[in-house]
């Protein structure tokens, strides 16, 4: 196996434990996987920038739901110590109070970095999960035949 | 200048050569930029695979609108032949027809690949930019008021 083979082999890996680590909720194993400038990108908000922010919002996650997380993975494109991958991504998220899950699917661009130890980590995120669109679009649809069946007239 | 920073001015250089190329809906010298299995990820809709299938998409939009971008560039990542950009866009679409543009903004992760000859071309893009969400969000809110307006017995 070239030197790429073994870069694959070890990202696949890390993205494996990453959602192990994510569904058993160990943020030391999710954070031990990031760089401390690590960058996270996703349309509507601001991206989180820094290990340090990013573990803050997931706590603020974990707290309050489970998160069960899977990637299939598409591709991933090696070159020295840079790493690209392209994924797709489905995530379920539970009140951890009870409650149907949600369920949000979408690709994922990352960047990895291979350390000086030989060791990747993830650096930039790129996550286009379903965002809020397809529920809002639903509860356009609701409002609408509500004000119709109100009629004319009430 | 180290081979880093000569491949990054070339790399903020294409950026700028896009968005004027987008802006004066010169497709020949946008796809000129892509290489023939470039990628383009987004949230809520399928990858578009190949410089073909995403010539057809930029041809449907450019046809019935004027499309003015441009993009703030936060960070370039070279290593070898592969380069990753994180940069802000903003763009601007307007029917030809006529009417209000509707202006869209977010993040973009790209992926750049060096080629034999030494230039570079896009080979993945995920584009943040914001959905229609936001825009729901602001008719979920009217309809809202309108049925409450209605009140009880209409």
């Amino acid at each position: 196996m070239g030197s790429h083979g073994r870069d694959e082999k070890a990202i696949q890996a890390l993205v494996t434990r990453w959602h192990r680590a994510m569904g058993a909720a160990d943020l030391a194993a999710v954070l031990s996987m990031i760089s401390e400038d690590a960058v996270f990108l996703a349309p509507e908000r601001p991206p989180i920038r820094g290990r340090t922010a990013f573990a803050q919002e997931l706590m603020a996650v974990t707290q309050s739901s489970t998160v069960q997380s899977s990637a299939e993975i598409e591709e991933i494109l090696v070159s020295d110590d840079l790493a690209s991958c392209w994924a797709t991504l489905t995530v379920a998220t539970a009140p951890r109070e009870g409650g149907p899950p949600t369920v949000r699917r979408g690709p994922v661009l990352s960047i990895f970095r291979k350390e000086a130890g030989g060791h990747w980590v993830l650096v930039r995120d790129a996550n286009m999960l379903t965002s809020d669109a397809a529920e809002l679009a639903l509860k356009v649809d609701e409002l609408e035949r509500e004000l119709m069946a109100d009629g004319p007239g009430g």
